[in-house]
């Protein structure tokens, strides 16, 4: 892989995807080759929205290859309050540190922030936009468990706002997989998406319910509904309540099935399904640091 | 010692006790003796409430240490404003880290958390329960300024509803130890854990003013009376006034005694305690670095 | 340079900065030579104001010595909100860490906190009065651009409550500098800094607009003028839009004209000066780092 600049799923060819893959799966094999390769490498953390996962993993992966981090902390906390734009903020950084991870809520923004600096940028989620590296977890995660050929995988929830969703529907038309959306209408995935995953020739069905396809999933990921985007809160508590998963309903799927989901959840997923062999949201959420590493080790 | 994780005081025997604060007095004496042991360590830093000591000693602890820290940041800035639960917070966590420090407002947080995870967890404070560590900072000030065997300690302010003061009192009981403590009627030391100490055996006497005693002290430990538990603001200022040490009450004290106090203090101490040899209040603070790297460098 | 504590730009002579400066420019040379000199260091950040640039630049500067840094994050977030002094608050955290960066917005806090510890403080900004680091960067960057003999600077914008301005028109005192102060009549030097710059023998002149003088400088530095400084929106934009620069305005300067601003700006310097050879300002942000790490190589 040869790119200055992480900002979309859609940049990674199936190549740029499997070798990062392979050396995520080398590193968390063998943490040991890779520790203290960065050794004098400073990373940028600049998170103008609030993140748990995807900062602390950076952190962590940054740490497990001998660097360290620069955050810039809050932006209440930060010069961004006195109106300082975005293009002007990462020129500034880009002197202090490496590489700068960057999480904005503007779509676009990551883009726009990469026109301006030499250090390579990193997109930790532009708003609507993208979340790349949440991507390649995903697709780690998916390819440890399921295999990523011949796979019949169902994405659940928030299909129209869910950044997360539309790059991993983008980076799966790279494999030979079925694509399975279940959603109600009002969140089904974007006109735009659709008509991207069917010109990369992706095999696409949409659903209503999950029951009709749940015994031919390999892999079932479930994003969060949020409550912000209904009007009422009925409308949304009834909305949630179909579109929720517990070890009961998983009784009807396959041994095998893999059930993921990006976190936080709050309703979606029953505690109870945590006891089952489906659930790998929490190793998907571990395996953001051997591919965060093996990322930042091909970029830096 | 041998734990997997520190959630209590009660979980420590006069043995552990005496384990920890031998480690950490060999590592104030020569900080070299530790210097890199845990160069590929990360520490966790979970606080869901306010910290400086707290968090900024176990962050240089680990540091010194040889090791590094990831912090999850204010609750402001996490994703635990999404409504995601503790649970799943550590759960995710603990695949970035070796160990995680814990502070969170609601009592017996630190336990639920431990029972998800398989790395250490070390409660720094869950509500009006229990923290560990600064008991064991506390010890170990009282140990090098008074010794533990054959003590009088005096602790005075708001003993209802500082953890601080359950926690000491509670590991005092291990020593040859007579506690006074004096406070307004209104905040007494709850029953339940007056009866606690009675049930280990403890000396204990209760008095509502410092005079009686103060002559017979070699430790005063003093605790901050906070204004939110007054109905009114003439109430706590008069409480407040009766409880406060300066340098002429302490005339009438042992040439000796050690003055301390967990801090932040607002009014309980006025500034020209600073000056005497009684003051032992800043050293108390700067233990916890000893004492929490010699607690990571047992647990890790 | 042997100084305990960095509180003002006033106590540094013309060897002090040309020891600094000449560190400096050493270290962006070849980073190398001080790379790993400091890694047992800790440096204390405590920041009770917002900050990107100082703050990330310090951090970025210990971590490029080798060192490590210990933030006490933001006030909302610390002790401090339970009422503690300062002192208290430095005299704590003196024990955890090896030199503390203090930013506050009370005039006078740093030196207040310099003399209640043993470890060294910089002052990274006090209220309306000092910010001495920034000063040493901005000179290094005067230096490398226009040299400091023979020196003609425009001081241009809010000159009334910019520390940055107070400080480093004291600094330039001690070189062959001729400084023009161009600023609204309602943002004029106060009357004791001026007084100051004429006891120190500077040739200084004030003027209410740029036009009579551009032509004739090698450095035009750029101050903000702060929406809240007017008691009325229209004021401000009048005031605003008079003291702006671009493009075609510094076509009447020198080609070597060094264009250079604190930063943020928000709308003084307009985007299209960026593609301009004058365009210095990022640079100098930039020259934080070695300044900085100089600086602290050789205070610690």
């Amino acid at each position: 892989m040869r790119h200055d600049h992480l900002i979309s799923a859609k940049q990674l060819s199936r190549g740029d995807i499997e070798t990062v893959l392979d050396r995520a799966a080398e590193i968390a094999a063998d943490p040991g080759t890779v520790a203290g390769r960065h050794a004098d490498t400073l990373l940028g953390l600049l998170f103008f929205e609030p993140s748990t996962r995807t900062k602390m993993s950076f952190d962590a992966a940054m740490n497990r290859l001998g660097g360290d981090t620069v955050d810039m902390g809050s932006v209440d906390s930060s010069s961004v309050k006195k109106g300082e734009s975005l293009a002007d903020t990462v020129r500034v950084i880009e002197g202090y540190t490496d590489a700068i991870v960057l999480r904005h809520p503007s779509e676009g923004s990551a883009k726009l922030a990469s026109e301006f600096v030499d250090v390579p940028i990193v997109n930790a989620g532009d708003g609507a936009g993208q979340h790349p590296t949440q991507t390649l977890l995903d697709m780690y995660t998916i390819r440890e468990n399921a295999g990523l050929d011949d796979l019949t995988i169902g994405i659940m929830g928030d299909l129209k706002y869910g950044r997360t969703v539309h790059s991993l529907a983008h980076a799966l038309t790279n494999f030979d997989v079925s694509q399975h959306f279940i959603s109600p209408e009002s969140l089904r995935l974007p006109r735009g998406v659709r008509y991207d995953l069917h010109e990369a020739g992706a095999l696409v069905r949409e659903h209503t319910g999950i029951d009709d396809v749940l015994d031919t999933l390999d892999v079932l990921y479930v994003t969060r509904i949020q409550r912000e985007r209904f009007p009422d809160e009925n409308e949304y508590r009834q909305v949630a309540g179909e579109y929720r998963i517990d070890a009961d309903l998983l009784k009807t799927a396959k041994d095998e099935l893999t059930v993921m989901h990006p976190l936080p959840r709050v309703d979606e997923i029953a505690p109870d399904v945590d006891e089952t062999a489906h659930a790998t949201y929490f190793e998907q959420a571990h395996n953001g640091i051997p591919v965060r590493m093996a990322l930042l080790d091909e970029m830096l």
